[in-house]
């Protein structure tokens, strides 16, 4: 049996950062998902084997504190473990190590496994029983579990968009890294001049399909907090919530 | 001194698949890139070294003939060389190989040296006289050399967006890959269900910046061929052709 914890390398290339040169919140939410994946696959349950039995995981909620992003050509690792199986989801941590050993952050995240056909959950216990075994909750990981996300009540939207084939992804529905890219651009450069995402919390609530509408609305909260709300025809369908910190801020 | 040539390895995960389970032309526009950053930087001309002199090297042209596209889990090689250096221009091949020895497609791309100050370009051969240690003419590229991509004389756009914090790179202007991205997105479902890319070719004629509104028109030409001209206050910035191929064509 694969041990419980993975570490999946990745090198940042220049071409995946910003114009700062450091990776974007995107790029960092794609390796936690490509982290996932390779864990996932390694021990008999990644999308390649459970899209025979017509399941498929479904990101939920992802939460990301990132104490320093990577900079162009460095190499890190991204580890992950499966914290723990409940009925109806599964709770993956990961953390982002440089490799001088130094942690750049931490990411918690919440997964549901659903029939692709009806799109409803799948009892995980009972489907997949081998999960438990590769739980580690002795593992630390600093997050704390995601309170509930308000919706934003305003009536002007900031940005909007049309959900477009690149968004669409092998499961026919929206891309979860998507979200993430339309949410941080509805910023200037000059906010990502001037300080960096250092908390990030998205709950996903419904799938968002091809032609989709989203406009997203923006509420500022004190202390450079900001809450995203991407709704289609009025109702929320994703909500995140940003933690701006000063560029330096004191590393964890 | 390195070989001429770089085989770098990729694994195709399925969250950069589309809804048809193959990876889409900007993750394989995005495998080509990365290869170039790995050949030039183990050679001492990667965008890390050349920023110092403040250099950058920034994508002329594209073009990239698939014969089949990788699928989710995939592994596969991206072999890039450099075919010639001319005066102010460096032409750079790229073969995808499927880990089973399957040729998928080439690529050929023309690349400039620019000042990041005064963004003119830069006499190659005198700036690098060792780049031409490196061409390998023999080895075969099957991309004719690319012909000009006609202007879109239609005045009706069928899609526009504006260029945001995610579009832009570590050059301060517009990610090429992005380009390719928004280009793609013209097109619907559909499409994507009933037929590839077969053939795409880009040429980048100025410089996207942040918040630009660009607006793309879109001409069909016989035999499944389509000119998209993306443009800015009038003036191309790209265009690229797409020449799209039956699902399941003969290989070459």
């Amino acid at each position: 049996m694969p041990p419980a914890l993975d570490a999946v390398k990745f090198h940042v290339e220049s071409y995946v950062c910003d114009f700062t040169g450091r990776a974007t919140l995107p790029v960092m939410s794609g390796f936690i998902l490509d982290a996932a994946s390779v864990h996932a696959h390694r021990r008999g349950f990644g999308l390649d084997k459970i899209l025979n039995d017509g399941i498929t995981w479904v990101l939920s909620r992802l939460s990301l504190e990132i104490y320093q992003y990577p900079v162009s050509s460095n190499d890190i690792t991204v580890e992950t473990w499966i914290e723990d199986v409940g009925r109806f989801f599964t709770q993956r941590c990961f953390r982002f190590v440089r490799n001088d050993g130094r942690t750049l952050g931490y990411a918690r995240s919440i997964w549901a496994a659903i029939n692709i056909d009806s799109r409803s959950p799948v009892n995980i216990p009972e489907w997949r029983p081998d999960l438990k075994d590769y739980i580690l909750r002795d593992n630390k990981c600093p997050i704390a579990k995601m309170e509930k996300i308000p919706p934003v009540n305003s009536t002007e939207p900031v940005m909007s968009y049309s959900v477009r084939y690149s968004d669409i992804d092998i499961n026919r529905h929206m891309n979860s890294m998507k979200y993430i890219e339309h949410v941080v651009n509805v910023f200037d450069l000059q906010t990502f001049k001037e300080k960096i995402i250092g908390k990030f919390e998205i709950v996903y609530l419904q799938e968002g399909r091809f032609s989709d509408r989203m406009k997203l609305y923006r509420e500022n909260l004190p202390d450079g907090e900001n809450i995203i709300d991407t709704k289609r025809d009025g109702e929320s369908v994703c909500r995140s919530r940003i933690i701006w910190k000063p560029l330096n801020h004191p590393e964890r």
